[in-house]
């Protein structure tokens, strides 16, 4: 069995404790908080300890899945532990991969464990699903539409807005423009020609909803390269018709063979998710199964997922795939 | 440059030999034939030499990418070449793969060569869809559709008929069936449910219609698990409407999360190819930079995509893939 030691408890953690428990290799070793052990309870009966507890526990966990949060969290936690286990984290923050990957490498290469990073589904799945399709296909353009799903940095965003007591925000891919892709048109896109915002707000008493609805709207990066809804809704409403937390998108690669160039082909993968964190988890999961064979076999060092032999994320045996999944 | 060797000059080969050419890292070393050399002449002025040739050219090739037929060619050209070189190979008799796998294992080891089986895109491409699905929704069920596409086999085994002069015949797959994978219905299936044939046949002059379609549709194991259509057209026709390899075809999986498998989630790998054999030698390309790669770090033996890191198969470097396509 390999055992898992899941770092924080939110989304992300839960989704992990789940495919965990469900993975017939695997067990659950504790679970790590910083806060107060006491007041987390687990869905699984795992035992909770305090993060500072982990370099004690290290002989007993084959691998860390580390929950935390792209921004604040990982950067510094992914390679602080990475020096004591193989690790696995979720680091989103695209333009800081290179950064990440260089400080987890220096970590784990000097305590001999791998660090698998960025293993969700974007990064992570989308990353292969990209990386495969230009391989096969490599004079043509890919494109990625995220959604129709939550966005909870776009939804924290609209929280922090004056008036707003809570808000859900929808990403939602043009479907158009997915059409256009795969007729091969091979489009030029802006941020607006791709997708939407939907904004589902719950106002405070009094509040200004107008002066809201603008300074949503307006808001850098967020919201002002997009056409974006808001709908006000009561707070019953929101807990009732948007508490889910559901996603997905496609990732679409269209391209040119021939000698000529004359033959069209799209490559399209594509995920619907009822469940973002409780997916990403499941990646995680697999990765996790991936880093301990990796590292059994002598190998150390960062790593991203276009470094693992498929093989090695499976549950199966090479013999099973080879029989029946090839 | 990587040195390529293209064993056989049909349809595939062609597609290996265009993929090749455009590669930035690769050069044909040769094409090799069982016809005569002289008779062949290739599409972009590679020099075209015997098989028995092979042997004495074998520290000219980086890798030699073998373009035979599964039936008859692949079992023993596959593990003879491995003797020689690191191959690649297309093997799609999926019943057969361990035994295939096994013999060019024991070659390649022998040799301290790599060779990669099965590097199409059924098996390939369709086999990593089915096993990283897998990976993260292992409660789940995977389907397989192809098509709307042409399918050689097939319409081989219609021109085989008595009084058929020519004939193409296309896997359709039945939008019905698609759509209720997707809507998490975990439908079991017969072949029927799944995929339509269309035949489309040029009977001989004076030959008994009636009596082609009926054979066509009760032949064992091509047709008779299908609803099949049978229409007759002219040889300008078919070479008029029909003359392409189209296919393409999807990978679906349907599978819960949560801990009490309350979350729905699909995955779906969709391909969609103006030219099967182009696409497919595309793949192969892209399979022989890895076994390069791998050989070069000392591996030897047979291997699967699935054994193989998806960064060996790409033209892009590690640093590239890492700031770019994660």
């Amino acid at each position: 069995m390999i055992r898992i030691g899941i770092v924080g408890y939110g989304n992300i953690g839960r989704g992990v404790e789940s495919a965990v428990t469900a993975a017939p290799d695997m067990e659950i070793a504790a679970v790590f908080t910083r806060r107060d052990p006491a007041s987390v309870s687990t869905a699984s009966g795992a035992s909770v300890r305090s993060y500072d507890s982990i370099a004690e526990m290290k002989d007993d966990i084959d691998v860390l899945i580390i929950c935390g949060g792209s921004a604040t969290d990982l950067p510094w936690m992914t390679p602080e532990l990475a020096g004591l286990c193989n690790v696995i984290d979720s680091f989103d923050t695209h333009a800081r991969i290179p950064e990440h990957f260089a400080n987890v490498d220096e970590a784990a290469k000097k305590s001999g464990k791998v660090g698998i990073i960025s293993c969700g589904w974007d990064p992570g799945y989308f990353s292969l699903a990209r990386i495969y399709a230009d391989a096969a296909l490599p004079d043509g353009d890919s494109y990625t539409f995220w959604g129709r799903g939550v966005s909870q940095g776009h939804s924290d965003a609209i929280r922090r807005i004056d008036g707003v007591a809570d808000a859900r925000q929808y990403t939602v891919p043009i479907q158009e423009a997915v059409d256009r892709v795969r007729n091969n048109e091979h489009p030029v896109f802006c941020a607006r020609d791709m997708h939407l915002r939907e904004c589902y707000v719950v106002a405070e008493e009094g509040a200004d909803k107008e002066a809201i609805e603008q300074a949503i709207k307006t808001m850098p990066n967020y919201f002002d390269e997009y056409d974006t809804t808001v709908t006000f809704v009561t707070q019953e409403e929101l807990d009732r018709d948007h508490s889910g937390l559901p996603h997905g998108g496609s990732v679409l690669r269209s391209g040119r063979t021939g000698n000529d160039l004359e033959f069209n082909n799209t490559i399209e993968y594509r995920l619907d998710l009822d469940s973002n964190p409780f997916f990403t988890g499941s990646i995680l999961t697999a990765a996790a199964r991936a880093a301990f064979r990796m590292n059994a076999e002598g190998q150390c060092g960062a790593k991203a997922l276009f470094d693992v032999p498929p093989a090695y994320l499976s549950q199966h045996d090479r013999s099973e795939l080879l029989a029946h999944m090839l």
